[in-house]
């Protein structure tokens, strides 16, 4: 009975978010409790309202409000297509303004640990894509260096050179073990502009 | 337009949360945007319920569905009051089954660098309480050991030993299970001074 009913949910459904534990979560919940009523209204409807809305689109796999989404409708270079693992990862390559192309979201990495595969991650979305069109040259892994990354990036090198496709990588350049999405811009940038065939 | 308005919005949102920075908002939009509609909708939902039901109880000033809480209409010992920053310390007590008196929750600490003075904590509310009943003997200070919590602790001594209570603190001293070699100077100093017969 420490806790009221309400509250016990309500820290239980903070403790479920990745990083928060269960001292997080307590600290949240009160932190929210002492917020006025309209601010946590606003949280919660942003829930809502982004699981309502957003949706991937069919074409590049990114999270959109419409399908196909505004970089697949926006014009772009559609000889490059730039694999991504993560819509943040987009969107840290976004930033640079280096890049003119096409993305492709896995939605993830290659790790047998935690039993993801190829079939896990859009992979088959990406061959049809590149089926249904001949405008494609080039393949960029933007996977970045960590076991995974290194593991899905060769894993789709083998999988897309035998289709004719020039594959480059990332430059080296980003410090190794890193995560892509924690790379500074000028890092990613440079890491783009100085990308190698593979 | 890297991220849509409703996901920009929910990030925004997340953001505002004590501890959660620009980076830890996208990662935990991302997830939240993976989970099943019914898992989000319920954390929305535990976040509105638990702003709408949960109040503050009257006599205590804990954290309440009821007024009185549940705590203050228990049977307990009316004699001791224990002073505690925040409903959080007071769960902690609970937990140690040790205490079987009344609490008071000041809803804070002293802190000039943040612009909390007494007037901002329930202070006014502890005297009134003091004041409507001559039952109260004992009031036990458990306000932790920062230059917060020693700064309101002394206010309070000097602002209720004239009324001809006992005031007492919580002991400090090593923490059970820790070596001696990793205590600081300041807690094995006051643990010496503090020493006892056995």
């Amino acid at each position: 009975m420490l806790y009221t009913r309400t509250l016990q949910a309500l820290i239980s459904e903070l403790q479920k978010l990745p990083g928060i534990g269960p001292k997080s979560a307590q600290r949240l919940a009160f932190h929210l409790l002492r917020q006025p009523d309209a601010e946590v209204r606003k949280l919660a409807s942003a829930l809502v309202e982004a699981k309502e809305r957003i949706r991937t689109c069919s074409r590049c796999c990114n999270l959109s409000e419409s399908d196909p989404c505004e970089l697949c409708l926006s014009p772009r270079d559609d000889a490059v297509v730039c694999l991504v693992a993560e819509p943040r990862d987009l969107v840290a390559l976004e930033r640079t303004r280096e890049f003119k192309g096409r993305y492709h979201v896995l939605g993830g990495l290659i790790s047998p640990m935690d039993g993801v595969g190829p079939e896990q991650l859009k992979v088959a979305e990406l061959l049809a894509r590149l089926q249904a069109t001949d405008r494609v040259a080039e393949i960029i892994l933007a996977l970045g260096s960590t076991v995974e990354g290194e593991a899905t990036s060769l894993y789709l090198t083998r999988l897309l050179k035998p289709l004719g496709l020039k594959v480059t990588r990332l430059a080296f350049g980003l410090p190794m073990g890193s995560e892509l999405e924690y790379a500074d811009e000028v890092t990613l940038a440079r890491a783009l502009v100085a990308r190698r065939e593979v």
